[in-house]
Order: structure tokens, then C-alpha cells, then sequence
């Protein structure tokens, strides 16, 4: 306690000085830093001071008391500093100092943590600041403002109401209906002044306290409202779905008030120095005329484009003559030819400080630019490989900073499918709206995330259509194929969020008009109705009726050569499940370099071959078993002779058959019948052969090796199958490496024996042809014994190939098909940070697979490595994997990508 | 090799000296080195010699020229050696030295391998033999003898006849019936010349070799045989039953030949030192006149009694008079008494120098008695017991030595009841299952639990018949007699809830057809209907038809002081595993200190519960839910205070609910139109919660804490009703030590969180009641995760209890409801050594286990350590458990005395 209290709590920064800098992010948040640093640059910040996130986790642990005990003296002295710059006083009611407290976490929370501004007005101080900026209408809206504001976040005013309704909305639209206004703007100061005093009493009536007029108790408890919000349910969950820890906590930046509010010669605006949705080097942004930085990115007013460039383009796809654009939409460029110049240096010099695209917001007040903000800003997949390959080439950054950069999930957003061409000729477009994160859907229209969630659960797709989003929206977001609003610019929360996600969305398509009630939505007099199929394109911003079919994507030069910089630094190879050709060759588009699981059983579905295998389970004995898989062989060898060919020169893994025999048979009677007569056999056989095949927990039951090794004879036909295609290929000049991999081994004798058989009837093939081949023979590690006992089975193995959906299924006592009874309540709890089927459980799965890793190694310097489940594909378990030492990832063909670039990055945190 | 080879090969003995002595039994074998000891004791043994056991090894490895180059020297001195002290010659026609090869393997193995006499006979030496001795006939028969044991154990002429039939036995069955007689006793000379002459045209006709004449060929085939049928199947499987390394080996005893066949002055016996069904300190045995020893073992002509008192009481039972029985079946005492007195004197000899029962055979050659082996004689439990005990009072043996002797799954046999010998030798046998619980047990049979209290209540003993048992047959199990399933292993729900109840349960009796409908099963042809008799042995696993009379265990004076000799040697304490008050009281009985699992679901099913029970899992929300659970709460703690008394001033431990809850809803319409109608629901609603509650793998699915932690509602009133009744007996003065147990624990968050929930429970019962108690929290370790993060979670426990059943099914990946499947082949193929749920694995889910444990120690030195699952009542687990440093085991109440001298025979193992 006493070391801690002597901590710095407290870091000031403005007028060309900081305390800190721009590489403090853990203790002063992101946007803290990046105004210390920017302040350093000599770049105008409103002055201020910075609470560290230290006090966030004191104030958690240790109460509100006891945080502000600490703080207490650094935060007067910081408002003293502002005080000194601005030439304000804080609490004096002729010249007030105001002040904005806003939250700053380690990484961008959009819209999930709450702000204050203009904290230090009162009854009195509104009236000194009327006077001082000549400007009435400007205090009292101010004024109002702050009521608002403060009674909503810090008072917790919606707690006390019926439902959550906001009694200050609703008030606001009262007046306004009554006087026939269209916009806020309209609002009178006696209008304000009445508000104010509304405002005031339904804070008293509510919440049972008044609002403080004490300008230092506004702030104290501002700062612990900010505080308070990193531990509210909508900040819980966002973290969990990013994986942030909660321990982080939230820094505190309370800066001196600059208005964009303040008349024609004010605005506020944000700005990201290259396209955020195609990584093309062109500054571009929205700003709005009179207006705070909220109200830019709520997306109530449309916003005005800063450049000229930008603002020709956005009139030509609105449909709105130039002439009309110059006298009611102006460019910043041309409405404040001074400022836009300054703001122009200004991202110039924060781009090139930071050598990354930044995310800038601004606010001019009275004609002068003030910076609120940079940071690295957010940008589709696509603009994400552009900017780094761009900045790679130009010099800016190197290699490895690119790859490190470079994030694995969002390649997912350049695989995705775009609209078929022919398909989307005969499309008819409704309408076109902001292009906000690219990617093309169709599916069916939903209008509220509950049923967004409950429609794709029930395997419908689904288009979520909102006037706009907000919070409560994410989980339908979540689950949607896309999202189309009637509101907000290129910055509103539906766009940020449908980026982060990777997801299509079309944003501020003002034409469409919904209503939540009818649950329906009209569009020049078109009315589409819930379950209606609609179809966006996000890259474009169109909007279509109907169903229409997509294309996957073609990956450009950019992405390739990130790749091609990716693989040179992997020391992990990245394979592929594939169980056919098609497979095994898109996976090879997408840079395979390999299969490292090739599942069979999926080659006993189709047509005839169902009937040879129901054939093989119903005979009773081994020559009747061995009768069907005669017939089955040829078709086997085939099927890996088309595999082989397709992974010409890479290694194939053919895992033997693994899952129980019952899901071969047919569970239904009519279906039974069927196969009795097709068999000459009776119902009441082939039901009680059907009925002995039941298993009461399938998952651990006759599976695996252990019907290889029960009926030795499927283990003899697969690897004739195997080898015996190989010998094909080979003979036509095409380079195989077979691997054969026994399933579900959990003692070293059931090794032993497959290998024993494997090898035999691999000799026997060879004799017969007078040819020969090598081929690798191996195991499937994903029983928990089988990690165990590691040592011993590695003496009898080429391989190992941890199978950690298993593994992780049985290492936790986990059903995958039942655990969705209770993960839900178990992520919601923190029980567990992850879904363990998803992100590979470290902390216990880990320790079998490096304990398995480490003791086959042991005894088995030969012994090669890789990972088939899920996981393959997933970067922190790829990160795991790489630590561990693997050979290789496989993964399915769509991942292929992420996992090169996850294996890069893998192998750049080892090294560092 | 060179070494080796100077290893001496052959150990001589004979005339009261010899090379060996009896510690010598790893090289020598059992038999071997006993005549050792013998011949040193001065016991008259036929002088011989005994090959190593280590050639047995090295036949098998490097085979039959290298073994006989090896050993050929010291063998032909051993020939020497014998024929010094017989005064024989070996190969030759006048003086023949005859021999006999035996095999004598570490342990007993009887019947399991082969033995070869007379060897050193041929067409001359018969005719020496019959000079030598003037006995014609008797030279002849030996001559025969050789011929048929050589052929068949040497020359392994059945390999070579259709369906393996005894050719020589066929022949001898053609002689006997061509000429009338009645046994071999009637074979003339003239017979038995023509029977040899044929064997020899038999030998050469199957096996296409002829008969060696040669005396040396014969002996070096017979020791090869000998070592030969060390790896018969037979010996193999017979090996793998009694947990017999193959690497043992036998050893071959090669001795002078003595007859007990050589007339009126000659005959062969078996003898006990005490009696071994009975224990009782009485010398008996049995011999028979004119007759070689394996005439007495098999069985073929009725021995008489050695002793007068013996022959006395035979006869008495036979219903012979006293006159008869001195005319036709003197005793040996009475026949030969000085001959009697003589091995009366080498049997007391022979007991006072092993200081253990002896188990010894004879011969008698023209008056001579000849000692031809002597070992510990095997006995029945109650023997055991008794002897034991005898020697321990009579100051023979100490008390290590005592306990060490004692084989604790022999105490089966004191506690279960067992069929009446008289009536089981005319009962038929109908098949064969698993001994899934032992005793013995008849009743009528029925297939449903609903009948099986029906009949039970009319006052008629039933045996329950089921395909498998489930949760509902509970009722019809706790009723019956005994139960009989065609399906599911040592541990499935019917062998375990059986042992628990410490009933007769034979298992998985896979011949046995069940028709439900028919109410009717069949085996082999043969139908049985409800309501017919049925007789069950459930510790051999055999079924019978009929009713067959039982006799009672009880537990004598003997047992008891056994039993507290065992607790003052033991360190880890026996518990056991008890759901109800009787359990408990009758655990108490056989010796628990505790509870170390008491089920709390069973509980949930009798009568009015099982309403309540489906009430809270058919409410869709926790009021309604609670609305049920606090119906519940009286009833449980009722429960617990009846355990609580029942195991006063002992620990209990309480499992919290477990079992998915699928388990107490009805499967079948007509249950659930019931319940539908009891609840106010439409048979719809019933349905769609149990389709909801169904789980694809219900062993890995929502159960254990997950209940707990999805519906903490559970935890809470199971938790108030343990404190309360805890602090009821309290109040009463009775002593409770309540430890509750959370199951299926996989995450640190999930202990902290039901230990959270338990004491701020408890706290709020301690507050309402103004009475508090002492309680521990602690976990089942039964998933492997848990074992792999022990440390963490025993931050939280006072204790792990090990589940080995749900660890053994996790950590092999194997459904103990469905392993029946494969796991017969793999115990045959070698691929396990033994069914994991029977006996621990140590190698792999031992080493979860150890890990557990010292990780959970390190971190907490306070933690109590025990075991619930089937494996605690295991010798072989309880050593492991012991070494692991555990504080208690716990088992089915049957188990405890088991489980009690176990545990103490594993102290003294770490102390040696």
C-alpha cells in the first residue's frame, strides 16, 4: 500500500508537453497515449491529464473512497494545468473552465464505455459562459447537454425508470413535437432554459438526489461513472467476445472543453488517413458544421465529407448535383480551406509518426483545429493486407512489423464470396446505402437480434435490418450474414462493429423506412415483410430484393505476396483436411502443403458404396465382412488415387476408419426395411442387428482403432487401398507420400498390431506388383492415455497427429454435441475464458500435448508433429502449437490462409 | 552367452542331500525346490534333479538345440547321480533306471502342464522291468503308460486325428469292451502286449514318426515337451487369470520313478496337514492301493481314507457299515500302520519346517514310502482364515507373516452366502457370465421391477432378469435375490449397484435371449418363462436352473481378530460407499470408519420423490423449480440424518447430485401420460422436455457440478439439508462429521464457485439455527483435467476423493456401458492385461492419479486424499493407493473386510 500510493497516478500533457508518451498504452490507455504523444508532436490537443488504469483496478478491488484518497491531489494539479493553458477557472462562474472525462482502455472499445462533457457548468457558471462566448444559445445547449449526460451515466437515471426508458428523450421530443421543430438546432434558449429546469427536476425525481451544482463533485464522480462502466454487462461482454481481459481496466482523460458547437466557424469531424475499407492511400473523412464529435458519429445529422475528392465522389453515388453539393453539402476543404490545410499536415505527420493508418477526431472551434484523438484506425481484411504490403514496399515498416500487423482472422474477409455475376444481372436493386464493410449476403429479414439469433439458430439465414444499431445489437450482428441500417455514416456503429466482425454490412441507406412494429421495412413504395430474402453487397453499399447466389472470392497480388512473406518466416507447415479432390485442390489454392487429416469414412456415404458398407456390418462372421470390402476396394483406391493426384508431391494423411459402425446403418424403419430386402434379410434382423450397434455414449464406445483391431480385415482393405494406389500414381510418374494413421490408439499394444498389419499387407502389395513405395505410418493422439503413455507409442510411430477435438472432448468430460447445455452459462460466468472446442484449452489439454510432445520427442528424435482438430486453424493455438515444436497444422482449405499468417506471427514471438 | 553358459544348469538332490533348497523357488521352481528341502530334511524323496527355470527362458528364445547343448552335460550327470543311488542303469534292457519328467513352474499351476512317466522303457527294457521286478503285468502297463503319455504329451498325436480325439483311450475302450471288462485293473499281460504293439502303429500312423526307442531321445524330448507346454494356450490363458508373468518360466524335475502299482504292498496318495476346507487341525488325505498317483487324481477308481478316523467318518456319510468298511475300504493307518507312522512323522516334519499347511503325495513302493512332493496346500477362505489364525496363537508365525499369507479376495467367500455342496452337485448348469458380485442366491424369475416387488411382497424370492439395468430397475434390484444380465461388464449399473447392495449378481451372460414381450429368456435352446427357478452363482459366474439350497456365512471369532490385526498394520483407512442407513449400519458391521461416497440421486427415486424430482426438472424456471426443491429438502434431510446416526463419530461424505437428469424422467408414452396427467401437462410438453433433456453422450454431458453451476438452486437445498441435518444429531449429542463432495469438477472456477455457494448456505443455517458445526468442501477428482490442474483446485478443497470409474472411462476413452463390446478381444489379444474398471491402470490413469496427488499436496499439505471408485475395494489398486500416500479408501460394504486386510498386506509391501 504505501510503495503503491507513492505511484504516479496522474499524467499531464498539452501545449507541446506530455509527462508521458505514446508508448504508455498499458498504463494510460490508448487514447491517453496517443495524446501525450501527439501533444509531444506539437500537435494541438486540448491540455489535460491522465488517470491511470492502475486506479481502474483500485477502484475494483479497493472502492470509490479509498481510489479517490489516492488521486485526489495529482487530478486538482492536473486541473490547474488546464486551467493555465486555457486561462479558465474551474467552478468560477464568470470565466468557467469545462472539462470532457472520457474512458481509455488499452484497445478501442467503441461505444462501450461511457464519456461526460462539459463538466464545471452549474445555474450560475452557464451564464458567465453565455457571457464570456457571447454565444447564450450555445451555454444553455451545453447546459442541457451536461444534464443529460450526467444524468444518464453517471446518475443511472434509466435504472429508475419504467422499462429503461429515457426520461430526457422523451422530454426533448415533448417540446419539440409541441413547437413543431424538425432538429434540435431548432430549440430556442427559452426552449433550453425550460429544459434545463425539466431536465434538472426529473433528475431529483428519479434518482432521490439533485444534481450536484458543485463543479469538483461532477467531476469526482464522473471519473468513477467511467470507471464504474468497464464493469457494466455490454463492456463484460464485448471483452469476452475480444478477448480482453478484464483485468486490464480503463484509463481516465479529462481534458479542457473545445466546442464544435459554437457557431458556423465550429465543427467537429473524424478522419482516417487512408480508406478503411479499401486500404487505398487517399485522407478522406466526415465532419459536421456546428455540431459536437457525438453527433458525428451517431450518425443523426448526415455528415459532410472533408475532402473535395471525397465529397464529388459521395454527391455523384447520392445522386446530388454538384451545384446543390457546393451550396448544401460542402467539402471541408472548401468550407475551411485554412483548417483543412492544417488537419491535412496534421494526419500527415501522425501517419508518418506512427507508420500506420490513424483514425482521427477533430473539433474547430471558432476556426481553430483542435485533435481529440488518434489511434491505429480499424479497416477490412482487405485494407489491412493493402495498407501493410503498401507501407512494406514503400520502406515504412519491415517484415516483421508487417506480419505482426497483419491480423489471421480478418484474412477471412478476403475469402469471402462476392455476388455471381450473371446472377446479379437479374438482380433488382432497392437501393444503395454506405459501402461500410465489404463481402456479399443474402438471407432472410430480421428486425431485432433475439430473432436474429433464434432464425439462425434454426438454420435460417438471416439479414439484420436496423434504423441503426446500438449495443444491444451485437449478438444479432453476431450471428447475422449481414447488416443493413437506414442510418449513420461510414463511422456509425454498425460500421465499426461490422468490420471488427469481418461481416457485410451496408450502413445509412436513408431511403429505406422501417417499422419495428409491422416488422417490415418500404422502399420507394416497396414493402418487404420479416422473412423476406434480401441480398447486400458491402463493397458497393447496394441493396437487393431477393435471393442471390455468390462466388468465392479471387485473392490478389497484395494477399499473395503476404503470404509467399509469411511462409518464409513460418517454421510451421500448414496442411489441410480434405476427405476429397475438390477439396484437397481448393485447399492447395489457398497454399496447402499437404492434408494432414483425409477422413474415409465420409467415402462410405455415397450411392452404392452405403449399401457395401451396411453389407460389411450386417454379416455376421469375418468371410461375409471380407465379401464386402472385396467390393469396397476398388472404389477406396480410386477415391485415393484422385486425392493423391490432386496433392501431387505434398504428403497425404489417410486416417482409417474411425467412427462407430452404427452411424452406417439406417435408424429409421422405413429406411430399415429397405435395406432388409435390398439384404434378403428380415425387418427383425436388420433391427436387431441395428439395435446392437446402439450405444449409450458413442463417443467412447466400438470406434477407432478399436474396430480395426476387432476386425482386422477393414484395417487390411483400407491399406491395400492405400498402398495400392499409391503404387498407380507412382508407376504414372506422380510423387506420393502416404501417410496411414491409426484413430483413437490408447495403448501401445493397439499400435503395435495395426502396425504389425499395416506393414504386412504394405508387403504383400509390394510383392505382388514388384514395386515398393515408403510410406509413413502413424497415430491419432486424442486419448487422453494416449498422451500419457506417449514414450512407448512413439517408439512404434512416425507420426504423431494430436486430434484435439477429442482430446479436448475427453480431457474435460465434454460432449461436443451436449455441452451446449451449459457452456453458454459457463463463458457467461468466466467459468471458462473460451469455448475449449474453439481456442485450444492451455491450461489442461495443453499440458497432454506438450507432455506427449516432450516424451515422444524422447524417445523418437524422428518423430514428426501436427495437429488435426479445430484447432489447426485457430492462432493462439497455432501460437501453442509452434511453441511446442510441431511440424505442421492442418486445418480446413478456408483457414489455410489465416493459419500461414497465424504460424508467421507464431514464429515471430518465439523468436522475439 | 559365455557367462551364461557357465551358469549351472541342473540342481541334484536324493539321499538326504541336495544341491538346491527350498528358497529356491524362482530357479528351481515350487516342486523343485521343495524336494530339495525335502531330501535335506532327510524325508525319503526318489533322487532326481531339477532343471532351471531359466531354460525354459532360453528354449523359448533360442530353442531346442541350444537348450540341450546347454544342459546336455549336467543332465547325463544327473542320470549318474539317480542311477548311484537306485542302483539302476539308464538304458539298459536288464537293470532299467525308469524316470519321470515333470514340470514345476514358480507357482502352482495344476492340471495346466504336462508330465511324462516311465521314461527308459522299450521292447527290451519291459522285459528286463518284468524280470527284474516278476511282475509281468505291471511291467507291461507301465510300458502302456509311457506309450500313451508319450505319444500324447511328447508327440502330440491328437494335433493329428480328427477333432482331436484320443486315439489310445478309443483303443483301450475297444479292448475293454471287446472282452468285457469293467476297468483297466482287468487287462491281462496278453491285453496290454497287444495295446502297446498297437500305440506304436498308432503313433507312426498320425504322427508319421515311430516311438523312440532310444531311453535318451525319450528324455530329451520329454524335458522339451515340458518346457513346451509352459506356452500351451491353455497355460497362457491360465497364466493371464491369476496374473502370472510368462516370463516365469518352468522348471523340469527329473526323478528316479517309484510305484504305487507294483501290488497289494504298493499305492499312491494324496495328503493334507490340515484340513483344507475347514481349516481344522486334522492330518487327512486319500490313497489308493496298487495305483499310480495320477490314478488318485483323477478320480477314476474311489480312494480310501489315510486316516483311521477319516476312513471312520467317510463312511459314516457313505452309509457303509464298519464291517464293510474294514473288509473293502481300509484306512492306510489300519492297511500299512507302519508305513502310516512313518509319514505321519514326515507330515508333522514337513508342517513344523514351512509352518504352513502342507499339501503332499506319496508313493508307496512294495512298502516303501516315497515322498514326491510337497507344497503350501491351497484351501477355502474359511481355511485360510482358521489356519492362519492357529499358527499366529500357536506362536508359528508372526503377524506380518500372517497377513501376508492371507489372500483378501478370499474373505469373499466368509461373507456371501454359497450353495450347498449336496445340492449343487445335481444341479444343471445353464451358462456362464461374469462374476459381477458374489454369493449365491435362487428365486423365481422375473423381468421387471414392478413384478419383482409384486412377488417379493407375496412372500416368493425372485431373481430379476434384464437385458441391462437402468436407474428405474433400482426398485426390482433392492427386492430380489439375486439378478442376472445378457449385457454390460464388471462395472456396469447392474454389477455395481449390485455390489453395493452386496447382492448375487452375475453379468453380462451374453448367451441368454430376453424377450420382453414373451416374458420369457433362452439360452441355448432352452426356454425359460417368468416365475420358473433360477440359481446364481455370482462369485463363479455360473447359471443354473432349478433351485438349489444356500447356506449362510458367518463371521467367527477368527475373522474378527484377523480383522483388527489388519487395521493395526494398515495406514490407509477403509470406508465405505453407502446411499442408505442399512448400508451404512451393515458397512459398520464389517468394519467402515466413514463414508467415503454416499449417493445422494438414489434417494431421489423412491415413491413420492421421484414426483418431486420430475416437478423441478419439468419447471422451465427456478421459482418453479425451487417450488419443487424445497418440497425436497425434508425428505433429504431426513436421509442424512438417518446416515448420520448410522455412521455416528465417523466421517460421511455426501456426493451432491450427479446423474444427468434425463435419468429420473420416463422413457416409455405410457409413464409419461402419467406424469402429464400428475402434472397438469399434455403428454406433448412431457415429451418435449425429455427429447430436450436426451444427451448424444450422456457420460460426458450436463451433469456433476454442471448441474450444480447451471442451476445453483440444487446445490443449495442438497447443502441446507446436510447442515441441517448435521445440526440436528448434533443437538441430539450424536457426533456427525459432514464432508460434502462436489462432483465431476474440471475447472478451478467451478470448485470456487459451489464452494462459495455451500458455505454462504452453510453460513445462513449456522445463523438461522444459532449453531454451527464443522464441515469440509471438497471434490471428486474424476475428470482428467482435474487431475492436470490439481494444484490449482486443491487451493480450494479439504479433500479429493478419486472417481476411478469416470477417470478410467476418460482417460481410455472408453464407455463403460459399451466397452463390452471390445473389450473381451482386447483382454484376449494381450492388449490390456485387465479390465481397466476391475483393476486399476496404473500405467496410465495411475500416473493422472500421482500426479494429482502430489500436485494437490504441494499446494495444500492439509488436503485428505481417498478413493471412491470401484477400484478401492481392489488388493491390487489398494497397494497403489496406499504408496500413493492416500488417507482412505472406500468401497461396497461387502468389500470393507476385503479392502481391510488389503490395505494392511499394502503397508507391509512399502515397509519391506
Amino acid at each position: 500500500m504505501e510503495t503503491l500510493s507513492k505511484q504516479k497516478t496522474v499524467y499531464k500533457f498539452g501545449n507541446g508537453t506530455a509527462e508521458g508518451n505514446g508508448s504508455m498504452k498499458e498504463l494510460l490507455g490508448g487514447k491517453g497515449a496517443n495524446l501525450e504523444e501527439m501533444s509531444l508532436l506539437g500537435i494541438p490537443v486540448p491540455p489535460g491529464f491522465t488517470i491511470t488504469t492502475e486506479m481502474c483496478t483500485v477502484y475494483q478491488n479497493q472502492g470509490r473512497e479509498m481510489t479517490l484518497a489516492r488521486i485526489r491531489d495529482e487530478v486538482l494539479d492536473g486541473i490547474r494545468h488546464i486551467e493555465h493553458i486555457m486561462g479558465t477557472c474551474f467552478g468560477s462562474p464568470a470565466n468557467p473552465c469545462l472539462v470532457s472525462v472520457r474512458s481509455g482502455a488499452r484497445v478501442s472499445m467503441p461505444g462501450m464505455m461511457d464519456t461526460v462533457l462539459n463538466i464545471g457548468l452549474n445555474d450560475e457558471a452557464v451564464l458567465g459562459l453565455a457571457a464570456k462566448s457571447g454565444k447564450e444559445r450555445f451555454a444553455w445547449d451545453s447546459y442541457r447537454r451536461l444534464l443529460q449526460m450526467y444524468g444518464d451515466v453517471v446518475m443511472n437515471i434509466k435504472q429508475f425508470t419504467e422499462n429503461g426508458h429515457d426520461p430526457f428523450e422523451k422530454e426533448l421530443a415533448a417540446i419539440k413535437q409541441a413547437k413543431g421543430y424538425a432538429s434540435d438546432q431548432d430549440l430556442t434558449v427559452a426552449d433550453l432554459q425550460e429544459l434545463t429546469a425539466t431536465y434538472k427536476e426529473l433528475i431529483k425525481k428519479y434518482t432521490g438526489e439533485p444534481f450536484p451544482t458543485d463543479p469538483h463533485e461532477q467531476l469526482w464522480n464522473a471519473i468513477i461513472a467511467v470507471f464504474e462502466s468497464w464493469y457494466t454487462e455490454r463492456a463484460v461482454v464485448y471483452r469476452q467476445l475480444h478477448d480482453i481481459p478484464d483485468t486490464w481496466g480503463t484509463a481516465v482523460n479529462v481534458q479542457a472543453m473545445v466546442f464544435g458547437n459554437m457557431g458556423k466557424h465550429s465543427a467537429s469531424g473524424v478522419a482516417f488517413t487512408r480508406d478503411a475499407a479499401t486500404g487505398e492511400d487517399i485522407f478522406n473523412g466526415e465532419y459536421l458544421i456546428d455540431a459536437q464529435g457525438e453527433d458525428v458519429v451517431a450518425g443523426i445529422r448526415t455528415p459532410l465529407q472533408i475532402t473535395l475528392e471525397g465529397s464529388r465522389k459521395w454527391a455523384q453515388a447520392a445522386g446530388i448535383s454538384e451545384a446543390e453539393r457546393q451550396e448544401n453539402y460542402p467539402s471541408l476543404e472548401e468550407y475551411m480551406p485554412e483548417v483543412y490545410a492544417h488537419l491535412d499536415e496534421v494526419q500527415q505527420k501522425l501517419e508518418d509518426h506512427f507508420a500506420d493508418m490513424q483514425d482521427l477526431e477533430f473539433t474547430i472551434e471558432e476556426g481553430r483545429l483542435w485533435l481529440l484523438q488518434t489511434r491505429t484506425g480499424k479497416r477490412t481484411g482487405k485494407a489491412m493486407v493493402k495498407i501493410g504490403m503498401d507501407m512494406y514496399r514503400e520502406g515504412r515498416i519491415d517484415r516483421n512489423t508487417l506480419l505482426q500487423r497483419m491480423e489471421p482472422e480478418k484474412l477471412n474477409e478476403l475469402l469471402h464470396p462476392v455476388f455471381d455475376r450473371q446472377a446479379l444481372s437479374q438482380a433488382t436493386l432497392l437501393t444503395k446505402g454506405l459501402p461500410a464493410s465489404p463481402g456479399a449476403a443474402s438471407g432472410q429479414i430480421v428486425f431485432f437480434a433475439e430473432d436474429a439469433q433464434a432464425w439462425q439458430a434454426a438454420g435460417k439465414p438471416v439479414i439484420m435490418v436496423r434504423i441503426e444499431t446500438a449495443a444491444d445489437d451485437l449478438k444479432g450482428m453476431a450471428v447475422a450474414n449481414g447488416i443493413l441500417t437506414a442510418r449513420g455514416g461510414m463511422t456509425s456503429h454498425a460500421a465499426v462493429v461490422a468490420r471488427g466482425m469481418g461481416k457485410c454490412c451496408v450502413a445509412g441507406a436513408g431511403a429505406i423506412k422501417i417499422d419495428y412494429e409491422q416488422r417490415t421495412m418500404e422502399v420507394n413504395g416497396q414493402v418487404l415483410h420479416e422473412g423476406d430474402w434480401l441480398s447486400l453487397n458491402g463493397s458497393t453499399g447496394e441493396v437487393f430484393a431477393g435471393q442471390i447466389a455468390t462466388v468465392e472470392a479471387e485473392l490478389d497480388d497484395d494477399f499473395n505476396e503476404l503470404m509467399e512473406l509469411a511462409d518464409k518466416v513460418a517454421s510451421l507447415s500448414v496442411r489441410t483436411n480434405a476427405d476429397t479432390p475438390e477439396t484437397a485442390r481448393l485447399a492447395r489454392q489457398f497454399g496447402a502443403r499437404g492434408i494432414g487429416l483425409c477422413r474415409t469414412e465420409h467415402m462410405f456415404f455415397e450411392g452404392d458404396r452405403i449399401k457395401l458398407m451396411r453389407q460389411m456390418i450386417m454379416a455376421d462372421d469375418e468371410p461375409g465382412r471380407r465379401a464386402a470390402l472385396d467390393k469396397l476396394l476398388p472404389i477406396q483406391r480410386s477415391d485415393f488415387e484422385q486425392i493423391f493426384e490432386a496433392m501431387a508431391g505434398y504428403p497425404v494423411t489417410i486416417r482409417l476408419l474411425d467412427p462407430p459402425l452404427h452411424e452406417f446403418v439406417p435408424h429409421e424403419e422405413e429406411a430399415q426395411q429397405e435395406l432388409a430386402e435390398e439384404m434378403g434379410l428380415s425387418l427383425e434382423q436388420i433391427k436387431n442387428k441395428v439395435e446392437e450397434l446402439r450405444e449409450v455414449n458413442p463417443m467412447l464406445g466400438h470406434r477407432g482403432c478399436r474396430l480395426g483391431t476387432t476386425y482386422p480385415e477393414i484395417t487390411e482393405m483400407q491399406t491395400r487401398a492405400i498402398i495400392e494406389a499409391a503404387l498407380n500414381l507412382q508407376k504414372r510418374g506422380i510423387e506420393v507420400h502416404p501417410e496411414i494413421m491409426v484413430p483413437l490408439t490408447g495403448t501401445v499394444k493397439e499400435m503395435v498390431l495395426q502396425k504389425e498389419l499395416i506393414n504386412s499387407v504394405a508387403e504383400a502389395v509390394f510383392a505382388e506388383r514388384q514395386d515398393k513405395l515408403r510410406y509413413l505410418v502413424g497415430t491419432m493422439i486424442e486419448i487422453p492415455r494416449a498422451a500419457l503413455i506417449a514414450n512407448k507409442i512413439a517408439e512404434h510411430a512416425d507420426f504423431f497427429s494430436f486430434g484435439t477435438n477429442d482430446l479436448t472432448q475427453m480431457t474435460f468430460g465434454y460432449s461436443r454435441d451436449d455441452a451446449g447445455r451449459f457452456l453458454p452459462v459457463y463463458l457467461e460466468k468466466g467459468i471458462l475464458t473460451d469455448n475449449p472446442f474453439e481456442v485450444l484449452d492451455q491450461e489442461g489439454v495443453g499440458q497432454l500435448i506438450e507432455l506427449a510432445t516432450v516424451r515422444g520427442r524422447n524417445f523418437n528424435k524422428q518423430l514428426k508433429l501436427g495437429i488435426c482438430g479445430e484447432h489447426g486453424g485457430e492462432p493462439r493455438s497455432i501460437e501453442f502449437f509452434n511453441r511446442q515444436g510441431f511440424d505442421y497444422v492442418s486445418c480446413s482449405p478456408y483457414r489455410v490462409p489465416v493459419a500461414r499468417l497465424a504460424a508467421a506471427r507464431a514464429a515471430l514471438t518465439v523468436n522475439n
